[in-house]
């Protein structure tokens, strides 16, 4: 059955509605509805040339070009590359309604534009970050993983201070991230016995205690415990050679204690494809990895690859939720 | 003229006799004279079949085959994959007499391979590193640089426990550190207005400071008072993209805050030709960028690589200062 996916634009004055639209231009493995705003999405397909129809969300058929939508109006026009706040309470909406749905079950799985997080802010709205909304509508403790075709990368940590980073390894939050991880792998990606290399907090991974003793107190011990159930777990390893490219052929994933020490590896390795997904929630999330660019906004010119990248992963993930269902790989 | 380059095998259990051999099988743009124990060198010669003649330090002409050498015995023979701590004593002499041949001018930059730091303390030397040790052989202030065809990756901290780095970022420290790169960029490197990228510490570059202060209170004030004096100076930018790889074309060097952020892409994109450098010394330094491999030595399949790119680069940059001081570009 092809899977359902609610996909959501994000900022109106970013480049998330021109990705749509460029994305709905295209065949997909998946059935697509938009939760935004109509006339947003017509103007913008309007400005890059490439015009759009409409359809409900129940639709049976759509053609590229036509779009399936639930509309969920702004309370003010967009403007390309200024964000207003009065359409705080519309992205959020949005985000909300498409995420209800998929835990509703009438959809497969999320897709996300980029969101402006001052301009929400700005709104009156407390919002750190789509992954961290998403995990506390759902009541879930989630996983945030970049990932491209080389690498995998889960952090740790994310949006922390480098100060805070090193107190905010615990064994409690290490071992319920890796268990995240490989409930993820297993269930989403459909690898039946992943193989995680997990990097050290410190430089060499600490040096066998001579650069910091995180690795022997906090990160060693949740291993052992976990190995101990079965799971794969190389490491603690340092982070300068773990992501070597022969080394990167025995992962499934990395996970890295923190912002700066996963992600520029992954965006260097492919930045255009890279996607972001949120583990742990009941139903499969994939972002762009990108920002709402509100320079290029309304120029036509943003690259869709990371959004196209994010349907496809979206919809190989769902699928194989569905098989795992049906106790089939798909 | 050619310049005359000192070679320091380093730790005589590990790859560095043999690769040694390797490099001195081959032509070279640079007069070199190793510093080690001869009986070791002959022996890993003959180990992985590749016979050498020894020469005076002052023959004129040395065909490949031919070692030109220093002979400073080790006190114990060398087992490969086994560090003697008896032979700490002439690893370090043999570095601490390179290094004074080059500030007295008879040789133009010093190539070294790697030393087993447990072994030297072992051997009742307190060593934390090479760099340091030439640093304080010079008395000069220096700076960790890596690099490789794709990136030169310069450090504001070396081998600091995570939990450090924040407090070890000071004010006169990232100045001292920008001003050893610029200056080394032009000197040694030849680039007559060097552009450096200049990371932040925190995630996002501290993201306006809601990820932490210290790009405000201490990067951004230094870069605007180096900026004063002319140096072109990007940043402090976000560490995960500021290595796409069409960014790093625009940049002649990155200066990362810590290990961590600054090494996975240099070794990932590169790892085989890359070299560490130490830029501030009265001469030129480049060293390989791996360890003893003591898994390997004495296989004879080890790769010499990053040591022939070390010679190449030490080669250049002596050229360079030579150059230089006659005021003309090589």
């Amino acid at each position: 059955m092809r899977p359902r996916l609610a996909l959501v634009p994000g900022e109106p004055a970013g480049v998330g509605p021109e990705l749509c639209i460029r994305a709905m231009h295209r065949l997909h493995d998946a059935d697509i509805v938009v939760f935004g705003d109509r006339d947003a999405l017509s103007q913008a397909a309007d400005r890059i040339g490439l015009p759009v129809s409409f359809a409900d969300a129940g639709a049976v058929v759509a053609a590229p070009g036509t779009i399936r939508i639930i509309d969920i109006p702004n309370a003010a026009p967009a403007t390309p590359g200024t964000p207003d706040p009065r359409n705080a309470a519309a992205v959020i909406s949005a985000l909300e309604g498409a995420a209800a749905a998929c835990i509703a079950g009438t959809f497969d799985g999320l897709v996300t534009g980029p969101v402006h997080k001052a301009s929400i802010n700005a709104g009156g709205i407390a919002y750190t970050g789509t992954t961290g909304l998403l995990a506390r509508h759902a009541g879930r403790e989630v996983v945030m993983m970049l990932a491209n075709d080389i690498v995998r990368v889960a952090l740790a940590t994310i949006h922390l201070p480098l100060r805070e980073v090193a107190d905010a390894i615990t064994p409690a939050g290490l071992e319920r991230t890796l268990r995240i991880t490989h409930a993820a792998l297993r269930e989403d990606f459909g690898i039946a016995a992943p193989v995680i290399a997990v990097l050290g907090l410190n430089p060499h991974a600490g040096e066998a205690g001579h650069l910091g003793r995180e690795e022997i107190e906090v990160i060693e011990p949740v291993l052992e415990r976990l190995r101990g159930e079965g799971m794969a777990l190389n490491g603690p390893l340092p982070a300068d050679t773990a992501f070597l490219p022969a080394k990167l052929e025995g992962f499934d994933a990395v996970l890295a204690m923190y912002h700066d020490q996963g992600l520029p590896v992954l965006k260097y390795s492919g930045f255009e494809r890279a996607v972001n997904l949120t583990l742990g929630l009941p139903y499969p999330r994939v972002a762009v990895d990108h920002g709402t660019a509100l320079d290029l906004a309304g120029k036509g010119t943003a690259d869709p690859s990371s959004l196209l990248a994010a349907i496809d992963t979206c919809t190989q993930l769902a699928r194989q939720r569905q098989g795992a269902h049906r106790g089939i790989t798909p």
